[in-house]
């Protein structure tokens, strides 16, 4: 408690800091409950294009300052578009689809990202989670998609939210825009662990800490592969799988671990 | 207890009853385990057409009379035909053919359909809770694909099941034939919530109430969306979603909605 | 405990014993922890396509001999071949395209496959138990997707895995590598049943058994078609069951097993 804290930067939206090979990203606009403006959505976009050029980095944590993990959409940012002379849908279509294209590049990353969600995350705030390869939440973790509480169906939040949890579950929180407990998210599949309150955070860096210390060539291979293949029907995704392992096989970080499996020491990863 | 109960009618093999913006439909061939006769087919299928059109109607529950919710086809009306010149096989697709489409004519009504299953729901009557949008069923509700104990395996019903539950429950399910509870089915994600027995019509109308209370557009567009995004590969899902959401900014109650949202009112909808 | 024991034959890495109409095969190569090597590759692909031939069998147990149910490709014998010409990459290419025509086969084989897992299920032996259409597990099972730790991503494993568990709970097993209990496996929907620790053989032919009574016509028709349609889109699967269905009723097992139902009898199957 009596620990010096890091003041957020009075500007920036995203905060970047590095612990050693890892990202921790910080979604820092507490006073708009971290919602995604368009200067935040470029902001993910641009850290993300960063990172994944970035060889030192092996995992990301995204987290978020303030007692709401995200809100979601900006809404007041969208609403003083609707007098654009088109009534704002083509800012509209700009923000949806930048908004997608920013989770599709959580996605596409190399580097697995974990989110580590504290308090409420509604909306796009959830589907930032649901699009995240896994989730440390606080116990006093929310999840909604509310949208059909305001005339917005949660359209976009779904795509990654259906693909998490079942589909009666996932209507259920479209339908009614209830939220559910991070318990419960971690029964339905949208969060990996639920963690003490003020933990979420630690829980995630070592999480990565964990996925730092394999091979980075190997966690980028499998990454791509997971998302390929879980698309394809089983012959492809076999097909497709079977020269992934073969080309994993002849690269050196397998020949390396092998190795070090058969001789019972440590493996020596190529990018240390 | 002393409440006067309403009557089945006798002829009705399905009774509609509207309360305010929500329409109950039930299964009335108690005698005959409410199983899916063609009479029962047709009507059905004509009454989700009729509410499909009916701007009052804002969600739709699915009850059941008897302590059967369902049984699945009428396998005497089936076994009839084997007498047919062509030993049944015409009237044998045209009775799945028709089951199908009015499975499918759930998923594609703009209201969201909620099952309320108070007994054993078994074959195409467990289909017709997995394909409803939502379920709530009492704590003695049971579900089950028995058909392979009748020589008659639980194909059509299998396309709704494996789109709620996992591959080994969905397999279980099929290959043994036995039944499961709703403790189970809910943890499996076939219902959404289990009650106390008698109470689940009254559940699944309060939810019913609580989504027709949105606005009736938003709720149509969302529905449509989930189930054609969640069949489509991610990019394209996005493309799709990305779409839908720009279009629904456009829409009267999503102008309305995030209005009252940013000046802490309540909403006003559209059809209200 | 005093019953004589069968003891393994020396040479053979795959064992067939048939009790009934269960086949139920046992892998044999204890001291090296069940890994997949080429001979039992070999032998379990010749073992599946001979069952797929023998109408006697019914169903099939696979089970293993030893503490270790299956510990993934034999490791030493693809680091051997890097001493090829083209440093083992035609090899390695030929093993993983065997292995997953082997699990294809499981996939394909009319009777359904039920693992009983005693011990640890890692890499490629827990894509075999994810493959299986059922999986009994002891409480002293566990289960893995280790490769990211000796730099071979379980990409050929994730194929089975990600489609019997969810999303991130999958993610999280092939990026930490870590193992989940047998009650986890259970609860994620990797195995169908947990038992106390040295039944669950007696388990699954149990089960097996329930499944030998059924109509092995209709077993085959029905585990057809599960695996067939789950890969469709939602008006092609009922086009395809609603198909399936008719072909089932003209079948001579279906005629027998609606008439015992309705005459309130058991059935007589053609195939008893």
């Amino acid at each position: 408690m009596n620990a010096p804290t890091k003041t957020p930067s009075a500007e920036a939206v995203l905060l970047r800091e590095d612990a050693g090979k890892i990202a921790i990203l910080t979604l820092n606009r507490p006073a708009a409950r971290n919602s995604l403006s368009e200067a935040l959505l470029t902001a993910l976009s641009e850290s993300f294009a960063a990172i994944a050029k970035d060889r030192d980095i092996r995992a990301v944590v995204l987290a978020a300052n303030g007692p709401v993990f995200c809100a979601g959409h900006d809404l007041k940012e969208l609403t003083a578009r609707r007098s654009d002379n088109d009534g704002g849908r083509a800012y509209f279509h700009h923000i949806m689809t930048s908004c997608s294209a920013m989770m599709q590049s959580i996605v596409a990353l190399p580097q697995p990202v974990i989110a580590a969600v504290s308090g409420v995350a509604t909306a796009a705030g959830c589907q930032l989670v649901a699009t995240c390869d896994l989730a440390v939440a606080s116990t006093q973790a929310k999840f909604a998609t509310p949208g059909v509480d305001i005339g917005l169906f949660c359209s976009t939040p779904m795509v990654a939210l259906s693909r998490n949890v079942t589909r009666k579950q996932a209507m259920h929180m479209l339908l009614t825009g209830e939220p559910i407990s991070a318990e419960e998210a971690q029964r339905l599949g949208l969060v990996n662990r639920v963690t003490d309150h003020g933990r979420e955070r630690a829980e995630a860096l070592a999480l990565a800490e964990r996925i730092a210390s394999k091979s980075s060539h190997v966690v980028k291979v499998g990454k791509k592969a997971f998302y390929e293949q879980v698309q394809m029907p089983l012959a492809e995704a076999y097909d497709y799988a079977a020269q992934v392992m073969t080309e994993n096989m002849m690269a050196r970080d397998a020949n390396e671990g092998i190795c070090a499996f058969i001789e019972k020491r440590a493996p020596s990863w190529e990018d240390k």
